[in-house]
């Protein structure tokens, strides 16, 4: 089965040694053949966790510009019947939330039970462009590791499935994509220079995501390194990826659904005694 | 083209007269090919006018228990990118919306500019359930009708496209439905006898109804009432309405993306006009 790399616990994440040129050993074909079977999965998974109403979804992607964060919300999510889902994206914080703590604009919008929530960058960016252009001092950004951490802790205690994404493309696929979005009126109006200034700090966002990666990996709320020059096998990765850590509750969901349904009946059945009670009456 | 009934302003509509049995001419077959299309084009709308930014569209699903709003929410707008997208459910008000004004919840979630917000019920419910259930005064929802209308009318001159659609079903059908559910383990946790005991309401629920289309239905936030016995002909009705009704944006948005387009590239070569000036300086 094609995977992304789980990110152990505590390691040292070395982005250089993972290729974001993998594509695994199936072809372009069968990896959408497949994906449009995960698709069907997840849109299941969501009507029963849904209905069950005990656990709550969270998928957060993150990855530097042009990796592939709309394109995989879109590719692996977009069967998901709407109403079940909510892509929160995280642009520059607005001046209200700059006053609060970085957490604050994030916990409003984490996934009520039998929601998923995907995240369109996070609270992660906290530790990356803030880390990499100095917006706040060292010891600021140095401590939230360890906040992000027991704050995930916290959402997974209240039944919160996490699974953080991190799309790892190379820089010349970056340049790749800027360059190609300039021939495409589509896609021209996404274009900015401050796409172009950005990859000067490259090497900076590398180091600030190993640390991110490394420290932010948890039993509870892990992280995968995506390989993501291959915009089909990036998707095919993060279903398969879902699919597998979603699966282990829908025996207990079921189980739910099944109780449910059996008290609701019940209490229909004795509604309904109670009205031909009352006619003979 | 299958087409909805348009409610004219200021008219008495009479719910009887209308068949929610009727289903156009076309086969299921025909019209479950021409829904595929439909949501292609809805699924391209949203992207355009994402993109674009300058307007949003709001779409109101109302009906009686079992009507279908689920149904047609998932059916029609299930291809949509859940990022552009967001279904909002007004259950039961909690104490803290009961403590405000009945449109306030509505209003913390009207779509921002390029968004569609798609709602399960809506602020209609406070002259629907509350007027049948004497929750508030009679002098207090008669006041409502123009409140609302004066509401939607401020979100229409802020851009926003607004559709709302009624769900019409009979009576019998309705009791198909839930007498459905019972046989139906996936669907029986849906079950509750209050529907049951709503339905002793029957009439004075079409009664309310019939006042909320007539007063409510405005050139800028229009009802269409949507013969909903059969679904499949509900959902190609509810998709060829809104697709029909946006279509006159869409060279507008078109152009407005060309444009930003140009202003992006003209930043862009302007940017590196300095670099190479910087490089040889």
């Amino acid at each position: 089965m094609p995977s992304a790399t789980l990110v152990k616990p505590g390691s040292k994440v070395s982005l250089k040694d993972i290729s974001p040129d993998y594509a695994g050993p199936q072809t372009k074909e069968e990896a959408e053949a497949r994906l449009n079977t995960l698709r069907g999965e997840l849109e299941a998974q969501q009507e029963i966790m849904y209905a069950a109403g005990e656990h709550s979804l969270l998928v957060i992607f993150q990855g530097m510009d042009t990796s592939g964060k709309d394109g995989a919300i879109r590719g692996v999510f977009g069967d998901v019947n709407p109403a079940g889902c909510r892509v929160e994206s995280f642009k520059v914080p607005t001046e209200e939330e700059r006053a609060h703590d970085f957490l604050w604009r994030v916990h409003k919008v984490t996934p009520r039970r039998g929601m998923t929530a995907v995240f369109n960058r996070s609270h992660y960016e906290d530790v990356l462009v803030v880390r990499v252009h100095d917006l706040v001092p060292k010891k600021v950004w140095k401590k939230r590791y360890d906040t992000i951490n027991q704050f995930e802790a916290m959402l997974a205690d209240s039944n919160t499935i996490i699974l953080k994404f991190f799309l790892h493309i190379s820089k010349e696929e970056q340049e790749k994509r800027l360059i190609a979005r300039e021939g495409d009126v589509e896609k021209a109006w996404k274009l900015s220079a401050a796409d172009w200034r950005e990859r000067d700090y490259w090497d900076e966002y590398q180091a600030a995501y190993e640390d991110a990666l490394g420290k932010c990996s948890t039993d509870v709320a892990p992280w995968y390194i995506v390989p993501a020059n291959r915009k089909w096998y990036r998707n095919l990765v993060i279903a398969e990826t879902v699919v597998e850590a979603v699966k282990g509750y829908r025996k207990e969901w079921a189980r739910t659904l099944e109780m449910m349904s059996q008290e609701r009946l019940a209490e229909l059945h004795a509604y309904r005694a109670q009205q031909q009670a009352q006619q003979k009456g």
